[in-house]
């Protein structure tokens, strides 16, 4: 029986550009951890997931919790997680997300999840794919994010520069979208809003659905709009959209914009939980759900949540932080061992350039990324990489992600609001 | 890459009971398949399903489409299977059960899906439990399956005698159970009725609520009850059940009853595929769903209903046809590995006396069946049973089952009707 016998959890910072949502501005510095898990000292399963200080204490404690189980028995790792949580109520309200209505404990496990599925791939030469099921596609799509986004940070001390430049137009937005199909292929564009003004970013669309004639479409506001906001503007969404994500808070809501358009709406803010389908389904909330394996609790989970879907009718596709190679990865394997997959998926990646994985970073081509043939996650860890992320992390002074915060650096009056517009 | 080299098929036939429901009653020999999957001559993995013959001709199709493919691919194999279907669409009909609205692709499948996951299990020495997530339980609970039955079987050469009696009387009823307690240590009991007058069954399940205080009770029919029986049987059922089994047929049909009560109601016969749930959820139908890898998919496909009626708020408990112990051990894996198993499993295997596997008959002690220690599903075969059941099966001239035409040897007016009462 191959046992857990050290598990260890490293926070790590990297350089993430000026990108503007809804909640305000990406600060200098991205927050993540690496989670390593040993099994007797042979091999070694990685996993990839939120930095923020509260969760990573809960993670600390869940990789104490974990040592001596069979890396099998990801059920008895699962009521670990939740023992841990148990544990301590004022730590696990701490670290609970606080736009989206979703427990703790599936973000808590899936991480480990990951990590013991990498173990168990590389201990018995398998693909993590084909502890999924098997894969039936060996390149899975990805959309291009869009963001709105500034020049440069405000008082970052080495002046650090993205390369990307300031994006806030129309105009500045297509040649956003022109260099990311160039550099990586994409098919599919994605663009963030809830930014400005819908008419602004409806404006942003036309032009891309003008310079691109035939690429999905889809804008991301973020719950930035109010209900009635939406349903004025639905006949424009309409003619350029594959789907539009979240445009409104809660089911409810959803419901309403949902009930009044063909157009398929999509989600990672109000379905983000297993028992919100009851509620969702009843009320034809949406016709698209976002998997995301960091919060859905890992991958087998997510593999049920795409049975899920088919099984009410309900598209799927993937959502995305900001992350590094080892969740790219995990998101590659487990869309691969999807029938379902119905729309490419989201990924920060591009934004990001540095990784923590041996070999230098994943490429994105034609819009895709291919399965390693190696097993289990098919990366490993290149530990001076890590080393050097870590002491970014002990430098930045970040330890919970600010986008509000950030964004009064430049707006003192900022607030955060949703709906906005 | 471990490739299955072989697949193999054999059709068996083993003693059964005249056992009584609302179809007729049961002929002297049920039928069954066996899969064998070899995995490079090394490991054999072993399956048990359905011996139909439309079916048997469909599993041999599927055993040689599937050699040469990876056993992690799973999906494939699903692809495979539905193959076979696309490329005999009479015989797909043929074999395509006719009292459920079920198609025969999830059947196939899931009887290809037992041997690969107990050959992965072999070859990397895991308990079967333990590829769909590890046990949460060592012990399985299962319930007394209790028939009303004839005392033998009419024109049986060898006059075979099953040793039961006849079973037709409250009475009667109870001395069933009251053996099956003493012989497993059942603590609940299921009667299938739908074959007497719903007054008499229910004075059957008052005698062993008051010979048996506290066991758990269920009841089911088979659909053989008119809608507007059961409403008036409701308040007396409530009295005595824990829940109640296909009482009616169809979703609708069952919506009004479980709209009506408290009591929770059961099925294996109305939400028996993944695309029943929208109905059945959106009507409020059912409380309760009837796993069953033979028809369900598979064994990970059982993993996804659980968390599908978890989701949900439904509970899970688990059906059971006439089977040996590849089916029982199968059936025992899944169990342990579903956190949300909230009901006692169904199985006739206290009815047969037979079985293929090496070591003799899997015992059911204090109501339940222990995990074995060995990797997989933790069976071998028997070579020499299986042939002397494969024997049995060429001898016994039985091909399709019939329990209408058998109970016609009893009752030649004999016709087989849902509702009947």
């Amino acid at each position: 029986v191959p046992r857990i016998t050290a598990a260890r959890v490293t926070p790590i910072a990297f350089r993430d550009p000026p990108l503007l949502n809804s909640a305000g501005v990406h600060e200098p510095w991205a927050l993540r951890s690496i989670i390593e898990v040993e099994i007797e000292g042979e091999v070694t399963g990685l996993g990839e997931t939120y930095g923020d200080e509260p969760f990573l204490t809960l993670l600390r404690r869940c990789a104490e919790a974990i040592v001596g189980l069979d890396i099998h028995d990801l059920n008895w790792v699962k009521r670990a997680a939740a023992a841990v949580l148990a544990q301590d109520a004022d730590l696990a309200c701490a670290a609970k997300p606080k736009t989206v209505d979703e427990g703790v404990a599936p973000r808590l496990y899936g991480a480990f999840d990951v990590a013991l599925l990498d173990a168990w791939g590389k201990l018995t030469g398998t693909r993590l794919c084909d502890l999924l099921g098997g894969a039936v596609r060996e390149e899975v799509p990805f959309s291009a994010y869009l963001f709105y986004k500034l020049a440069r940070h405000k008082d970052l001390a080495d002046g650090w520069d993205d390369g990307w430049g300031e994006v806030l137009t129309p105009e500045q937005m297509v040649g956003e979208a022109r260099r990311m199909m160039a550099e990586h292929g994409f098919g599919s564009l994605k663009l963030k809003g809830g930014v400005f003004d819908p008419e602004e970013e409806i404006a942003a669309l036309e032009a891309m659905h003008a310079a691109f004639p035939g690429a999905p479409l889809r804008i991301d506001p973020n719950g930035a709009w109010h209900v009635h906001t939406t349903l004025k503007l639905l006949r424009r969404l309409e003619g350029v959209l594959e789907y539009l994500e979240d445009p409104v808070l809660g089911i409810p809501s959803m419901a309403v914009v949902q009930n009044a358009t063909q157009l398929p709406l999509a989600t990672n803010m109000c379905v983000v939980a297993f028992d919100h389908f009851p509620q969702a389904v009843r009320l034809g909330a949406v016709q698209v759900v976002l998997a995301d394996h960091h919060y859905w609790g890992g991958l087998r989970a997510t593999v049920e949540l795409a049975r899920l879907c088919s099984s009410f009718g309900l598209g799927l596709s993937m959502h995305s932080n900001s992350h590094l190679g080892i969740s790219l990865m995990a998101m590659t394997h487990v869309a691969a061992a999807i029938p379902d997959l119905t729309y490419a998926c989201d990924t920060h990646y591009p934004w990001q350039g540095e990784d923590v994985i041996a070999g230098g970073r994943i490429p994105i081509r034609n819009g895709g990324v291919s399965l390693p043939k190696g097993p289990g996650l098919g990366v490993e860890l290149d530990r001076d990489a890590l080393a050097r992320l870590h002491e970014q992390y002990q430098r930045c002074g970040i330890r919970r992600r600010d986008d509000a915060g950030e964004m009064r650096k430049y707006r003192p009056d900022w607030v955060m609001r949703r709906p906005r517009f």
